[in-house]
């Protein structure tokens, strides 16, 4: 059977950092670190454009977009492979608790932010 | 034969999104403003922590963390969608160009800024 | 002579932290975490409005932002502090150096990332 | 009377977006944007580093900081100046609140997060 693919992006990611002997680096503090400026590195890219312009971008700039998507999925992946969670599961978990949050019939065409339906 | 975990997150996202009519605030520019906002809850956790207590964290610690992580993969999968960016194949040409980057030879044990080694 | 509103902050902060103690938090890798944290709450404000709508805040909104604001600033402040580092110096550097980077003549209406210009 | 810096560094910074046209990318959605991309670019330095290195930066690493920092405030302030709000006004009310939220009494050594307080 054929390993799913995060998984064998998770084997891949850790075969890099133990050869490299980066793990001595690697808390889950300073991933956090490390991920947030990826993020900031997508950020920077849109952080001009208007919301239409970053929906139709030239062919080399969603290239670069796509590596720094890939940039925050790599530190995302080392930071649960620290902490031995499990993305997946973490993920549709989270997923059934914002179904309950935010009812379909209660929230269709609003996107306030969710502290506003916490009150 | 079984869907790759990360496809089906994206169909359950996809479908999440359509449900509730919010595809249109879900442009490129706004989903990279998410992301960050939820990278950056992940980060408040372990901004008062060592590097050691964060590499040990309590029981509900952790299950909070993972919560985090999977709000920035929810962003980082529809970010990926609304783009067209297949995100496992993304992140292995980024391991690609980090294997070149960073030779484990020349590199091991130090984790310089990836700008000095620019230079 | 009535001293400057921003070296009055940054000795009101000194004393905050010292009458608590925190000063063995506030390294400046913990600052950074927890500036870049403030800055995240100020953007989730703004991210699933339009740019309009950003500039046209209702009363209570805009009284919020004012706070969000006020945290990264505060956390600046502390960072500058624990680096010894002159903030207002260090700004008027920083636009010297924009001044050249971004000639007003050959940038007017433009808005490319900063590392379009580098080329 | 000499102006206050801050009020100075408000002035030359709309001045230096004026001259270039940039108000119209200078939404408040957009600045914060910005903001977050820069304060990253500060947490990129430190992320790789132990707290006490952070303590104990090089003098060219410092100067780097440093400017970091300022392209924090340069953000800091014109979004202020869009949105109308008194930065140094926001900051000694956000202190008041913090003042009252953590008694030095109660809170002294510790650093919790923020949210634990308010349960």
């Amino acid at each position: 059977m054929q390993p799913d693919s995060l998984e064998q992006l998770r084997q891949r990611l850790a075969e890099f950092a133990a050869r490299r002997d980066w793990n001595q680096f690697h808390s889950p503090k300073n991933l956090a670190m490390a991920l947030i400026a990826e993020a900031a590195e997508l950020v920077e890219h849109f952080q001009w454009l208007t919301q239409e312009q970053s929906r139709d971008l030239a062919e080399h700039q969603r290239r670069e977009v796509g590596l720094e998507l890939a940039d925050v999925l790599i530190f995302l992946i080392r930071a649960a492979d620290q902490l031995d969670i499990d993305l997946i599961r973490a993920a549709n978990e989270k997923i059934d608790i914002n179904e309950g949050r935010y009812p379909a019939d209660k929230v269709r065409g609003e996107a306030r932010r969710a502290a506003d339906y916490d009150d």
